[in-house]
């Protein structure tokens, strides 16, 4: 039978690049990650969560109800408790009319689920979607799976460059494209992959900017706000959401998660969506699952009305910053000076720059160096939306500090910065 | 704007019906629902699951895991325990290369997201899709979301009417659309709505037909198993899933949880899929949620280790089998003669059949009565595909005894017969 029976969606739904880096892991005991997102395993909050869940399941009352179906938006508590957790670090006030209405947010598998319903709700394939060049590359694989073109913007360190967006859409405008643009996805909060922070402002005018070409596309372009990252700050203060842009009820989605910066084994996340479409998704979130499991939605809520989930995210903080300057320490003692990167303020990820000469790719040269070295890192060209109108660039790498022991970190960087060496004197001989 | 900006799945999905009687619910506090597909509140393994977590959580190695990042098809472990136990239900073998290898199988967020994928992996908007008449309406409305045309084939007691099978598939083939028949979706034990069981020489049989036609349709077309009231049994002895029929390997597509037998906040799935089917799900699985909390299947991997799982079920079985009792005994005492319906065997439901005359959808006298009477059912119509080939019945309904006590279950059908016989007596006046 020559037809496989498939449907388009999943014919066009490839092999995701993390399989086979996770396979590799796997199948490579010895070698050091520094490619997976995990997350640091030693300060996973477990005796906090048995003490939460204990609490919980000795009452009759309590415990019944964590055990039995929700309701499909969730629960009211814990997207009470969030909304004003959110409006508090956007210094803006969670009543009704607001966009921090808890009536507008539900609760979602992880943040993935989000971008997942979201594309479903906005996307038919040809659509078009923009996002930074690099971005994340899961959303490029959902992207692909539904027939969505994805266009990048340059990504400048503190978040997308806004004449480039202004220029990109103006270019869809005059290609008679600008009817398929459905949505702008960043990912505001120390970036995966990059590791920038998009500023305040920055999002107000992209917003801005977005709203400009409504009328020639002929319906709302959203402005997506991933804010995965956002709770993962080492120092400095918070920036506001785009939540608090002028317009921004009616326009901006944003997901936010507690699988991070609690226990990424617990996969809580929600979003805040313009009404209109938060009616839409709650419709797929049914069709999807009925709803996200009652049960880790009571812990988490029992988490931070305890009290307990803030402590534990001041630990975690730490935690991170102190591997983010081992890893840095590393950096600045392996790495050659060719290599450019940035000292993360938070997130998960350092990116490094090469130069253009050397490719990172998995069939380069350096990957296979890496791999002999028993090292592997993501290679930057996986975080490139595959966009017709420019070049995926492949001279860069995105390192992770989250999962890997400080030690591995160094070792895996000392191995990194010898395939580095090997590649660069080849290179110049 | 006139134009919404909505993908066209997200303009096909409709509000579902169940949100509406749910809303019902919530909005008049002393309404009995016999609607709700609730389980019961009394017997949920409370201090189990505090027990098996507290266990869990307190070592070091097994609670760090629990709360990491899982793989996408889920726990290896629970793969295998799961695999070997439906293995033995059917008495089959759970080795590599029969339809219970573990490798073929991967964990959902209830069997629910498991319906969702296989909808999205096998059909395109205008494709085909066989279903029991009536079947579970909450897979037409994933079906209607991905606008998918459904077919009814007649249900008798023991499963589909065999020769309405090749019927349907033969006026498909001979009006050219046998192309687009993607699958045969059956609730094969207690289906919800009728509670009938599927006999399992049909199962094969089914299965058979199907193959028959295959070579015209250019392409497999496989049999999706829904088992998911399989384990709430009464009694009698259990019947083999399709997996045990000739040439499943290849078609069948069977779909499990342990969310109804344990609790249904612990929302944890599984689907068996046919190797090549199992690759392309899991793909979309990592794009949708990266994989189900692995908290949860840890969970649930120790109830079914420890057996807290199959103790839980023995009482829950016994549980839900007393309130069918209490149920039938209410049918019996309140309902008119002129009402059809059979003691269930399992599952949680009874479907009565009505005289064809009296309506039963929310907008028929007898729905309208029963609401001022403060009682709620599911219309049978609701469970019937929109199928031009024949009219929509209207004239059952589906009574739930899973969520209610015993005393308003019988309270509940005592309202019920009360507008029956108040109905009853208007249409012969």
């Amino acid at each position: 039978m020559g037809n496989s029976g498939l449907s388009q969606l999943a014919t066009r739904t490839g092999e995701p690049a993390v399989s086979w880096l996770m396979a590799m892991t796997l199948s490579r005991p010895s070698l050091i990650s520094l490619a997976a997102g995990f997350t640091d395993s030693t300060t996973l909050p477990r005796l906090e969560t048995e003490r939460l869940l204990s609490d919980l399941l000795r009452s009759p009352k309590k415990g019944r109800a964590a055990l039995q179906y929700g309701t499909t938006p969730g629960d009211p508590e814990l997207r009470r408790l969030t909304a004003r957790r959110l409006a508090r670090m956007d210094n803006g006030e969670s009543a009704s009319g607001t966009p921090y209405d808890p009536g507008r947010l539900f609760i979602t598998s992880g943040s993935q689920q989000l971008l997942y319903m979201i594309s479903e709700c906005l996307c038919d394939p040809g659509d078009i979607v923009l996002v930074e060049d690099p971005t994340y590359f899961v959303f490029l694989a959902i992207a692909q799976s539904h027939g969505v073109r994805c266009r990048g913007v340059r990504l400048n360190p503190d978040g997308i460059d806004l004449p480039a967006l202004d220029h990109m859409l103006d270019r869809l405008r005059k290609s008679g494209e600008l009817h398929r643009v459905k949505f702008l996805y960043l990912v505001s909060y120390h970036q995966n992959p990059t590791g920038a922070t998009t500023a305040w402002a920055k999002k107000a005018e992209a917003l801005r900017i977005l709203r400009h070409y409504e009328r020639a596309a002929g319906h709302p372009i959203y402005l997506l706000e991933d804010a995965a990252y956002r709770e993962l700050r080492f120092h400095g203060s918070d920036v506001p959401s785009s939540l608090q842009a002028s317009g921004a009820a009616g326009r901006v989605i944003y997901g936010g998660t507690y699988s991070k910066p609690f226990a990424t084994g617990v996969r809580v996340g929600f979003g805040i969506l313009p009404q209109r479409l938060h009616q839409v998704a709650l419709r797929l979130k049914g069709n999807h699952d009925f709803g996200t499991s009652n049960l880790l939605q009571q812990l988490v809520r029992s988490a931070l009305a305890s009290g307990v989930y803030q402590h534990h995210l001041d630990l975690l903080r730490a935690r991170y910053a102190a591997k983010a300057n081992a890893l840095c320490r590393a950096l600045r003692a392996h790495f050659p000076e060719a290599v450019v990167w940035r000292e993360p303020t938070g997130g998960l990820y350092v990116w490094a720059r090469l130069p253009h000469r050397i490719r990172t790719g998995t069939g380069s040269k350096l990957f296979q160096g890496a791999l002999r070295h028993e090292v592997l890192y993501v290679p930057g060209n996986l975080c490139y939306a595959k966009d017709p109108t420019r070049r995926r660039p492949d001279h860069e790498m995105r390192i992770s500090f989250g999962g890997e022991s400080t030690r591995n970190l160094a070792e895996g960087v000392a191995r990194l910065g010898l395939s580095l060496e090997e590649i660069l004197t080849q290179v110049v001989a």
